[in-house]
């Protein structure tokens, strides 16, 4: 006689998690970063579904601007994009964790209003009347609607920083260090919004205990990386004289670590630190009396 | 006594053709095209503003999208893009002439509702209420509505050809050979409009003399240069016996010159032909007697 | 009367071990681990000798499908290859250690018998009078005579993947990920044989002392190098409570190091886990106590 | 009594060339010279079919060491390959027509023996008993069977000119001007065969009337496209009394095109010349009383 | 009484012309130059010696810089080199012939004082007791030293046009477009010299008949090649009516043939044109009745 | 009662140190070096002025050979280039620090006599009269003039090693392996002068109490970085019979720290090793009884 068959919870298909990755300009710095969070993609030439090494995870490269739409229509459980696009898309999704990386961005992304350094318009209001050419369409009719403005906004396929004054008025585009403003002779009148990249999930997704634990990961060990990539690790050695000016001197933000040295009067000190200080910070330590001072990189922090 | 000065007339400034060139996948084609047409232009790195050797043309480099919308506006005087585009926008605007150039655009470009192969779409009826991918948004909605489909179309900003059927439905898309299309496995249900690229004018630049004679001149050698394209000279000797013959062989759009050679019986006959046929009519003329064949290049052809 | 000249022994020449690298797809990877495990060498544009940083070795970059051969003649002390050509050339020689490298290596290389998807052939058996295009065309041979399957077997210059059915029956081909099989519409009918690279050295070298001793420096190095490659340092703080739970989730492979933190409650644990684990490990590590986890990178381990 | 033949005559499918390319460093060559005959073929990354515009002609890019094998089975019609590698395969099929393309190829390629400068080895007759590396070895083994020589003769998969005298005594490696052998300190000691790229056709394809007629005008548009590489038409005008002078300095290879100018005395002389031979002739023509000489590019001669 | 002939005569070697080319980045555009000339020279990768297809030439490829110095010394027959650096080194050569070439060289080379935007100085005479950077010390040394003016000029080895104002007061660069001026805000003052490509030949060997007479073919063909890149050939079809007047629109520069079409009261029209007036001239031509107008290229045009 | 403020001293502008780095083939290896030292620099594609992430450091890229005289004159405070150009230029300058990085360059750079291996000169007396070529005329002049020598030396614009000896008799020239003089082969006569990359500063920035602190720190911490480069940290544990013997192997260079495993008979020994003994250390630590041996990567090693 044969066997029963179990019952189907064996068989329940093993939960995957869907999620959306910048392709693009970010594509490459996300990539690296989820590599050292724990996360390998490959991307072939010419595909958009990765693959990745963690079977609980199934990514898709997405451009950043369309990111939100998906996650929010549920096409995506979690993904990481711009605030920026996410206000313009309207998105009702959960913001999850804040995600600030590739070098140039460690400030936050400015769109800003920007004419011809020679142009008359000095303020919104000056826009009254105006065409203005820009990718965030609908952010800027909001910004305009708030200062009470009416102009013609139209979407701008690309090289906006070039159509003012020959074909607009006046532009709204991205800026970070404003250099390719100056280089197109702009000058900026007002910033319309600021935004960094976040981690975002789909509402449902959320309330799904597995999803809202596995999103929960991501965004641990991704913070974890950030962080490991301004910090260092210090170790160095003081005599019992000079340890407490030698302690003195480290940041706060974490006790260092004291162990003495078997029946030498030195002291082993280990410690973690901003490696942006580190080049202020060493010749201090060294003129305190720390020797054998050494600096070694680390993968990731968590707090 | 000194003269007195004649009237400004003499001074007005030289009139000028703003022209909008089409940016990015075309952008290479087209400056080759209009090189051999007789225009040069150089285009600086990050610049969307080429230096030409005609001080009598200005010209913008512009993405194909929204071309139309700033020769309407007056912004430009002329520019080459797609009727797709011309459509999209909406735009009204003077066609000049038709160009199809870049080798596999020979034929005209088509955009087409496509579904992943399993779908079960299979005609137009059957979107009702789907979700459609697409960077033609105004061109599919009024596709659908000339077939009394509702569905949302939303605007695809890239990789519109991965989407289906993970994040949406169906997509439409251009397409060339299909290849793209069948490597990501979708299916194609129905054309929504076929499309080749255009030289335009603004209306009241057409109204104006100089204008309209500028935009005729560069229509006349683009064409030119297209058509010298397609064409090849082909130069051949005959003995008398044999003339009727290969005359005969030879296309009919344009009657080839003979030439006599002194004193020999022999025949010498020029003509132009297609270089798509030579590969069929070259052996055919050789074996109908024709020798020292030989085939040269053209720059350009004005029937 | 002239001096007697003295001994030899002074003035024997230094003992130098002949290495053959693989040249081609494996050479980047090869360089980057022998560079990891401590020697450098340095390849000039179309130079198979490269230059080194140990007088004690001379490398030769050499094809891994000859290199066996050349190994086995003695005209090279030790070399690094796969065992598949190792058996395809049937060479006698001393397998030193497995290396497993390049990331998409992690998993041993495969020989498969492959036919087009749409082909009758179902098993081995199904070759008998077919016609098989490979690189490994004695393996294949092997394998053949050992399922009683005559068959014809031809060398493969090239593009294997490509010549099935056109040009040939089956292929037997290598395969990682089956990708490539995938996108030529090959379907995988049965495994010749798997394979990893490996140290192996000539028999009369490895009876040498000093050979001997500088291959097995060479394989404890690289051995050390590819280990850390998969594994990190990791510590962490934790108060007295929390110590056993966290020290239970850690990985039995290692013993790690606790360290009390002067007068605190506090401990400090230090230890070396799989890089694999540590996205899942972390989040499960801070959820029990853990605080101030910080990850380090490690160059080298030998356990 | 024969059955009637079916009705399906109308229906029969429309024949085709299977013609193979070489892939790899001849393919671009191969490409361009096609082109310039009149055949235009695309090849997609990392596909060996590639498309072309000539519906009769189904390609193929496949090494040319294995093309001859592939024609002589009858996988291929046609194909393009080397008379040595038709000769290592020992490939029974029927040579089409020489075509020598490749400007660095204008001489055929050939095959040497080559031993370090320092060696001993100064004839044939002193490979007895070496050991000898190439890529050729059946031709080799032929070859020194032909002078009575027994030498160990193995396949060597690359890098050929690097492996004497370190790994083997000899070489067998093909060469054009000779500098990579210099360059590697490598002296020739004689000539194993010499060789050139031949169209080929399979022998019962070539029975077929219309794939003999398919292979045989592809051949006279190769070979008119490759004679107009060498070749430039002239034309010049001479006054009455240089013409006869002007005339005698003109290669005698076709009877110059003489007209005369209308009442004016002059002549107007066209010819094809040889490319190579202009630098010479134009400055004697020029002393020699013509005027206005100008040289022009040839897309195809047939002579 | 003259010395009877050695009977060596038949012996003598054969006479070489050693040529210098200029390295850098008039290398490619010389080599294409020699290329449409009629000279074929191959540059290995590293080699200051090409190989080329005239025996009689012995190439050598020297910085432009110091080109007239060797052709002076004797180490070289001739050389291609700009008048600047003739000047500049003093040297005593032979100018044979001006050659212009470099599309963006059209025009000749101008080496410009120039100061920062807002510098006070004005004209040369504010150089006084100033620091200048600048390549061609010697040409700015005594362009000073003709007005007058005491200042510091220091040889520049690179990226001349950022050093004012920070690390001097003034440079001395070419400039072509003045692009890279304005790029760096700097202002032109004035002009130490202008300078275009000449062929140069030294003393003793432009008295050797051989050597002359090899140059002078030089010249004649590299200017035959320039000229050519200018010029295009037109051929069209007139009615008699229409004939004079296109004949009058067709520029002077040489005679056009005409010759009648047999029995059809039209005429074929040949003639050759510059390329840059063919966008003027075509369309009325067209105008003007001119029918079946094609336009080719040229090789070479000896006027 | 609050303090009355500070005289202008907080409004003083903030001190700024002008420092140069050398443009060309040292720039990359100088900015990771930076880099690793905690200074980032951006360099935009063709600025000279990086822009930096420390407000006190005005960065200038500057050709090596004249970096010393811009330092010298005070344009810049301080600047890195080689000893060879220092003298060279006979620029006053004050010798900061010696920085040994790039590394082929771990040893110092030579400047050498070269002449032809055929050549009959053997030695610095043979020059006499001869025509050298070389970057450094003036240490060649100093160096002909010390060993009583007369010669024409002239300023070499590039590519000096192919000029003899078709051009000049002798070269003076860079060498670091020789292998590019052996590739031209050419023969090392004599030395001219050796030199390493300084760190040198204007003598009276160096008088100046913040800039001397601002260099010594850059000193200080670049040198820290490139310590780092050639260290390693090492830790293992070894039970208490062996730890001697463990110990005895460890380089003297500095104490390692040794900390017993609780309750285990097992020490952790912790040190810092050069990478370069590594590969010969690690084996033997491992047969004296080392187990759980790692090696790790350091960012700053400051003695």
């Amino acid at each position: 006689m044969p066997k029963p068959k179990p019952p189907k919870a064996a068989e329940e298909p093993k939960p995957v998690l869907r999620l959306g990755l910048p392709a693009g300009s970010l594509q490459e710095a996300t990539l690296d970063l989820f590599a050292k969070a724990g996360w390998s993609f490959t991307v072939d030439r010419r595909s958009y579904y990765p693959r990745g090494d963690d079977p609980e995870i199934e990514p898709v490269l997405i451009r950043a601007q369309e990111m939100s739409r998906y996650v929010e229509a549920g096409a995506l459980d979690a993904g990481l994009t711009g605030q920026d696009w996410i206000m313009e898309n309207g998105s009702e999704v959960r913001a999850v964790a804040d995600l600030v990386y590739a070098k140039q961005r460690r400030s936050p992304v400015r769109w800003v209003i920007a004419v011809p350094e020679s142009s008359d318009i000095q303020s919104v209001k000056d826009l009254e009347g105006k065409r203005i050419a820009t990718e965030l369409v609908e952010g800027t009719r909001k910004f305009l609607a708030r200062h009470g403005v009416k102009a013609e906004v139209e979407f701008s396929w690309g090289a906006t920083e070039v159509k003012a004054p020959r074909l607009v008025d006046a532009i709204v585009d991205i800026t970070e260090t404003g250099s390719s403003l100056r280089a197109n002779k702009l000058r900026i009148v007002d910033t319309v919004v600021e935004s960094h990249t976040q981690l975002i999930a789909n509402r449902s997704a959320w309330q799904d205990g597995w999803k809202r634990a596995k999103i929960s990961s991501l965004a641990l060990m991704l913070q974890g990386a950030l962080l490991a990539k301004e910090k260092v690790g210090l170790k160095l050695n003081v005599q019992k004289q000079d340890l407490e000016r030698v302690i003195k001197l480290l940041p706060a933000l974490k006790q260092p670590t004291v162990s003495p040295l078997a029946g030498s009067g030195w002291f082993a000190v280990e410690t973690i630190i901003d490696e942006s200080v580190a080049r202020e910070l060493i010749p201090g330590l060294k003129a305190a009396g720390a020797q054998g001072i050494i600096e070694y990189p680390l993968n990731k922090v968590i707090p």
